[in-house]
């Protein structure tokens, strides 16, 4: 083979945070979508891959619920940056480990704004080889209104996408929650 | 790693045949989403992953051009029918040669049909960990007239899918062909 094609494979894996237990802990659907990528994809060829994880944290609109947003002090507002990024680093840090106990090199990273912009956005710049995203998996009904960052991705991210859709039976009780 | 994560990776993928130069050949969609698999999933580790080649040939509403539709013998159509099923096993001879050059076991099978249909329902009897599909990279405004068998595959089969655009350097002067 060609030298480019002996080059890594460079796997972006877009996570997030559980809707049900908060940071640190990563979605059901996140955790599927590293699973599959490492059982399925990187196998025991540790040495042929590199994890790519980027986690973007939606600006917090209710932030302010932890503080009296009348006298809120410019340190206020740099608490509660210092604070979400800490979360962030939390979650990341769940991924970041298990490839380290396995051997794959890895690289996260965080993001502010709308994921599924900010992941396309990320895909241009980054250029992986494949984008791998966890869905909830939800029907066309429940999709109305949740709106899916999937979707979107697999019609406007430039590269492969793979959505890896969470299994029945790790479905929460509401499968919005995640 | 558990013994059903120890098995191999069964990845299909779709293949058809060239609109510009016919059987034989293989579209240029299929060969990029073939090469795309061997060069960023398996990689050297050819004993973790199988491939399943399947490809789905559209009933020939033509196909009596060939002979005097007037005086078809029942001989007529099982001719027909050889040479169909002889054109579709020198389309997936080139895919399988290619594996056992590099030692990737494969499989491959013909079935008939409507193509997007096909490939859901084979999805659902053969269960691979996931699906390849080439597609031309058209815009919204061709996708309309040609309809892409990919998108309803993304929505529909029930494993993960992935899409390979057609690089923009491979896309022939008319971007419907293939």
């Amino acid at each position: 083979m060609a030298t480019s094609e002996a080059a890594v494979t460079r796997i972006m894996v877009a996570v997030n945070e559980s809707t049900i237990r908060g940071y640190p802990h990563a979605s059901i659907s996140s955790r599927g979508a590293f699973e599959w990528t490492l059982q399925k994809i990187v196998r025991f060829n540790a040495s042929g891959f590199k994890l790519l994880f980027l986690h973007v944290q939606v600006p917090d609109e209710d932030g302010f619920d932890d503080m009296d947003s009348v006298y809120a002090s410019p340190e206020d507002f740099k608490n509660m940056k210092n604070r979400d990024r800490a979360r962030g680093l939390h979650l990341l840090e769940f991924f970041v480990t298990r490839c380290h106990e396995i051997g794959v090199a890895c690289e996260s990273w965080i993001k502010k704004g709308d994921p599924k912009e900010v992941i396309c956005h990320e895909v241009k710049r980054i250029q992986p080889d494949l984008l791998v995203l966890g869905s909830r998996g939800l029907g066309p009904f429940q999709r109305v209104f949740v709106g899916t960052v999937s979707e979107f991705c697999v019609k406007h991210a430039e590269c492969p996408v793979v959505t890896i859709k969470r299994r029945s039976e790790e479905t929460p009780q509401d499968p919005v929650d995640d």
